[in-house]
């Protein structure tokens, strides 16, 4: 399993998806991902550090497992297989035992970012699908940054705080 | 509180918002939550019993509670506050001890959904803001079901389950 150090997201302007890109620790390479536009939106409010009133979807699941006195421990990717990847949420009971939750690779990395746990992804999904960005190391930064400013992050805010109508949720 | 006897949802034309509607039980009367389009989106999806192979957001959080040992219980509808209802998912621990979850109530339905479980709102949110369709009764499956179909059904799915591209989530 190798660490990945740095989550960033950008658009496959091809297919107008967004893209989520793991990059593996002391490398240049980065896996992508393919993920929704649902978890898209809450990945980008988090890199940009947006805070809610309410609990979100994926706050709901870190408070469920806390609250049952256990704790979200780390998330590996696993597995590639068919065109989809696989991952696993790992956590750890307050008798110290563990648990192995199956489940979409975004919804690991969206509680990963809010619990501040590590991800680990298998060796071989990295040799196989991993891609070298030296290349494009020195405006890597700004790159990043314009793909996720593509996101209407105004537009996301409002989909997730919801205060514009009485009754809202 | 009274309990909740049927979900189903529309469309606000006015703000092209997705609304969900809790008819109490017993009654020709339904409480309105506006909701985002992510939980809409899920909600549409259950509401025509559409299946996935991968476990979805809101199947993560059923299968940490239960691989916890817990079990979802109930969700009460218990505040409106500043335009904004308030919901609790109820749990119970396998040493029966109960566990109260601050959520919004469209999560909350999700997994009252999912998980078969019953909603509660609270008889003074009824009473103000409780609408009486007595008066639609007649074609009232009929306009439900039109609305429903309002949702792309074929774009929801591809968004869930993501199998157009390699390398999806």
């Amino acid at each position: 399993m190798k660490k990945i150090s740095r989550v960033t997201m950008g658009m496959d302007k091809v297919s107008n998806t967004p893209i989520i890109f793991l990059q593996v620790e002391n490398t240049n390479t980065v896996v992508p991902i393919w993920i929704g536009p649902c978890e898209a939106g809450v990945i980008a409010l988090l890199l940009r550090n947006e805070v809610f009133e309410r609990p979100l979807t994926h706050d709901l699941i870190g408070n469920s497992i806390k609250e049952l006195g256990a704790k979200p421990l780390e998330v590996l990717i696993d597995e590639f297989k068919k065109d989809i990847y696989y991952a696993k949420l790992v956590i750890e009971k307050n008798d110290s035992q563990i648990v192995y939750l199956d489940a979409r690779p975004s919804d690991c990395i969206i509680i990963s970012l809010k619990n501040n746990i590590p991800i680990f992804i298998d060796e071989n999904i990295v040799n196989e699908h991993g891609i070298d960005i030296s290349f494009i190391e020195d405006e890597n930064e700004e790159h990043i940054k314009k793909d996720i400013e593509n996101f209407d992050i105004d537009e996301l805010r409002k989909r997730f705080e919801g205060k514009n109508k009485k009754g809202d949720d």
